[in-house]
């Protein structure tokens, strides 16, 4: 909850709720400070996007990329929201949301059973970018996110390759963070019961590189690598 | 892609294909298995549940639990989404997604980088649930996803927080799992680039318990959390 113990928002420092970033539930555990949502963002490089089609909500995984206040999603020029997002004018409206989890919170309760997370939520219009040179950073910034250092050591999209790819923008001003942190809340009457109770605590971790069987002979693995 | 090597789709072993199930992306990487889906559902805890607002998207993360075809998110019976479901008439039309990524995909060229992953994608209408003992076996579902035998080991919800909590079942019908496995696919003029291309496999590993510095005296940590 490291948002909630920041000093009150300064306009540069934090996002401006609106009525769709105040949570009904659990608002202690809602920030808006934008180097916490960054912090989670940069994080991560696996959202949920979800839009409306036909109506109905449809929620997919992609992966995203961050430069500064906007985020950028992509994919095939021939993909659903994409091309929705292309079509349409104003845009795609489109929510899109980012979860970490820390921890298993095990409560002797099974009421009070719950995790440590850190999530994002940002609402907004998706727009597809059509700058040469945007389109160019955003696909730079999707690599970097995933393996920071990757873009520069890889090769280029070519022209094709660009003109297959369509990117989004979505900007981040309506966002907010939400984050449960700390340890088990049980009832007082529950204390003694003989059920354990704690934390398991989560991590993300990577394996050993597995090199492609046709790699070039020689070719070592790179050190931003070993930083993961 | 275990789901696109099997004989073709029987009744009871697959979804039927939709229009908003059949990707219109990679539809190789599709499967209606139920054997997958339930193997995808089961390894997770955290789903993405989309649903419409005022016309607009929301994807918020939440715990799941499945019994058979059925799944179940729960919450305050004061959240949004769940107040929806307990007032519209025929239920709240969602849309519940679930995605595991087990590699990083590094190619040598930038528009060849992927991941891969596992995920399911559920739409479908969530009705609350009313009848106590389906609530009270979702509880127990909801609490053996995030840890399996917990549910036994902890106090069950009584009346007051029973009524509390609302429960929503979305029916396992209109259903895909999308699956990326493999190596790099680079296209062939690129492979003597001296980029080091491969993949970066990834898991989720649990730490050392924590236990609450109320715990009673004695209490061991179980076995079931030794099984994580």
């Amino acid at each position: 909850m490291q948002g909630t113990t920041q000093p009150p928002s300064q306009p540069a420092t934090a996002y401006a709720p609106t009525d769709r970033t105040v949570p009904t539930r659990s608002p202690h555990r809602a920030s808006y400070d934008k180097e916490l949502v960054h912090a989670i963002l940069d994080e991560g490089y696996v959202c949920h996007l979800g839009f409306v089609r036909d109506g109905a909500p449809v929620v997919l995984p992609t992966l995203y990329g961050r430069v500064g206040e906007r985020l950028y999603v992509h994919g095939s020029t021939g993909s659903r929201p994409l091309r929705a997002a292309g079509q349409a004018d104003p845009g795609l409206p489109v929510c899109l949301t980012v979860t970490h989890v820390d921890a298993l919170v095990l409560a002797r309760s099974a009421f009070h059973h719950s995790i440590n997370y850190r999530s994002v939520v940002v609402h907004g219009i998706a727009r597809q970018v059509t700058d040469e040179q945007e389109k160019r950073q955003a696909l730079d910034a999707l690599v970097d996110h995933v393996v920071p250092g990757r873009a520069a050591d890889s090769r280029p999209a070519d022209k094709k390759e660009l003109a297959a790819t369509a990117v989004l923008r979505l900007d981040l001003e309506e966002v907010s963070a939400k984050v449960r942190t700390g340890g088990v809340n049980d009832e007082p009457e529950d204390l003694a019961l003989p059920h354990w109770a704690g934390l398991v605590p989560l991590q993300r971790v990577y394996g050993t590189p597995v090199p492609d069987p046709a790699l070039a002979p020689g070719t070592e693995v790179p050190g931003y690598l070993a930083a993961l």
